[in-house]
């Protein structure tokens, strides 16, 4: 398995990328008011850029991240590093978020753990890690927050808001937050609420870290533990989910990697699918911090994009004075595209203009994340119509 | 929830019942020879009948139980008893495996821990409980003890051997292992090998209860331990994985047992689907064996019915002598209609006479337990061909 820290051996980085790119931060101090009635004091939001902001700071697409996402979306930290960040498919020099036309933020989300305040940061108030004290957040917190990110941007207006999954949304609740500062929303993967299995997938993953005896009601870092197993658990559920039967069988089969079908040979048999899935859970048990999972699926759970509408999505939709492109895939059974053509359905139905793609694809709600012509070209094309209106110039010859 | 041990108030058992039951047990003292090259001494399966056995011995059904089941398929241990068997909606008088016709066997497989021999059984080499020590166990080993059962009884070819899921891979089995001993094979739910994506789930689970620190490598009952967690959450797994996401969304949907969705008040949202999963994983993991569930999960996982016959389910299926009936239920994604119909497609080519039936069904996989009408009646017109055979008369009128 490559690992991010082998190095590429000194090959040039490719033609296509946004190349080393380094993270800032910012800590805000003008306290947040959280969904939950909490404020936020000092916090702070690590963010990467890439692109340039034109003058009349019209170009600016904010890219929103899912359950285990962060800011790295495009390009290398370091020259060694074997792999770009988590989106470098779709973000670049003449790929469809292209960076020779927009200017690229990407940040980590609140709540999250990889340099933005969340549960492993410090609390000012005791001076220990937040750990279960962290206030419960939802989708609009983080909507609030990247708009406070975008108002130190001298952002007004994104051209467009961008997210799959979890980051889809953000992007719909964008729309309905803050209706005059998008331009466009595209929503890839995602849905207008999770179904009751997804809840049920949540929650087991859950269970599986707050049961695991190290979690120590969520005070591990305190404690100097750490509830790796939980975490690797709850990794594995949610990564057999993310793929598609189909996707799995043809990546897997029932392909050996130990013991023997041999009939009177005593060996546990490991299918090459079980050391794939325990590779995962351990690799991202090794990086991620426990309180940021449950509160990111969390926020999944609860969020419910026509709730304060009347539970009328068309209701809710009706606020929306962006264009939306919508994108699913064909056998993404997490978020499948029924999500999206009830999406479809109540935006149409609201007379918001909406551009709707199913992607053929076998590698389930991955398949965002991955390289698939048709889904490249629909994502290019609609973003050098973006990037059209804010030039002046038309796409792409 | 109702319990197994609250009281049905004293009144009379259904009409339809098989009534009171009391298992039985015998224990083998002929090593079974096991298809790891290891053999099992003496070993003991529980079991219960119900029906009587005719003259010549023809009208006996074997019952062969799933993943978490036991010999208890029908009918009720004591009067007060609220729960009858697992499988009473569809065995007793009238019913599609009617007693009035047949005599009904069910056993708790070996390696169970229901009363057969498992690993939580002493081992007689060192007097502890055998725990992981215990030999893997494939269907095959089921089967050929299945058959010291038969023999037991006098029983020289039962009249249907039936099952679903892992069940029905058993009668596949029996149709391949003892050709001449069984008229009719029923399986239902089933498939010949699990895909990538099963055994995927299957390990997750293992790995949920191996990485409870209570597990001590399979020797919790030595330690005075128990990993009720990881099993908790390892029943979770399954059990989502057995209802469909439609059954899920419209026996939950997103209804709250706890917490509030009003903004501004810092509560966690808590949703049934939640709170019905935490108490079926804490039900199941008081009363099943741990070691149990990886030896079940695992032999689930191996099954592979043509891997021996070159993989060819034709060639596997051309050594069957009895007749088939298959069946799966539309909303079943652990087990697809598409598993069966492959199953019926082997055994058509290789001229074995097959009936199938797709029956509609928001149910998941959990649908061959439970309440369907057009379900009942193919299994009752299948059932009672059967039974006309054996002694001679039409179907019931």
């Amino acid at each position: 398995m490559p690992s991010e820290t082998a190095s590429r051996h000194s090959e040039p980085l490719p033609a296509d990328s946004v190349g080393i790119v380094a993270p800032r931060s910012h800590t805000f101090s003008e306290p947040l008011r959280l969904a939950c009635g909490r404020s936020l004091g000092d916090y702070t939001l690590v963010y990467e850029t890439y692109g340039e902001l034109n003058a009349d700071k019209s170009n600016a697409v904010l890219i929103c991240h899912a359950l285990s996402g962060h800011h790295h979306a495009a390009g290398y930290h370091r020259a060694e590093d074997r792999r770009p960040g988590w989106w470098d498919q779709y973000i670049g020099p003449g790929k469809p978020i292209d960076t020779d036309k927009f200017f690229v933020v990407s940040l980590n989300n609140l709540g999250g753990c990889h340099g933005s305040t969340g549960p492993a940061s410090t609390n000012p108030q005791s001076g220990l890690p937040w750990g279960p004290d962290f206030p419960p957040l939802r989708v609009r917190d983080w909507v609030h927050s990247q708009a406070r990110l975008a108002d130190l941007l001298g952002i007004e207006q994104w051209a467009a808001v961008v997210g799959g999954s979890l980051g889809g949304m953000q992007a719909m609740r964008w729309a309905l937050e803050y209706p005059q500062r998008l331009r466009h929303a595209v929503v890839i993967a995602s849905a207008m609420k999770l179904s009751a299995q997804n809840i049920a997938f949540n929650e087991t993953a859950r269970q599986a870290i707050t049961s695991d005896p190290d979690f120590c009601g969520g005070r591990y870092l305190e404690e100097g533990k750490l509830p790796r197993r939980g975490l690797a658990v709850a990794r594995m559920i949610g990564h057999i989910t993310y793929l598609s039967d189909d996707g799995l069988g043809k990546k897997f089969g029932r392909e050996l990697r130990s013991g023997t079908f041999r009939q009177g040979v005593e060996e546990q048999v490991e299918f090459q699918v079980q050391s794939y899935l325990r590779h995962q859970g351990d690799t991202f048990s090794a990086s991620f911090d426990p309180n940021t999972y449950i509160l990111m699926t969390r926020a999944l759970d609860y969020f419910d994009l026509a709730r304060e509408y009347g539970d009328d999505p068309v209701a809710a939709f009706s606020h929306a004075k962006c264009k939306f492109l919508l994108v699913s895939f064909t056998s993404d059974w997490r978020f499948a595209p029924e999500r999206s053509r009830e999406i479809a359905a109540a935006l149409m139905h609201a007379n918001v203009p909406v551009s709707y793609a199913e992607i053929d694809s076998p590698m389930g709600h991955d398949a965002f994340l991955l390289p698939n012509e048709r889904y490249r070209r629909v994502f290019a094309a609609y973003m050098d119509s973006v990037a059209a209106e804010v030039t002046g110039r038309g796409a792409k010859p």
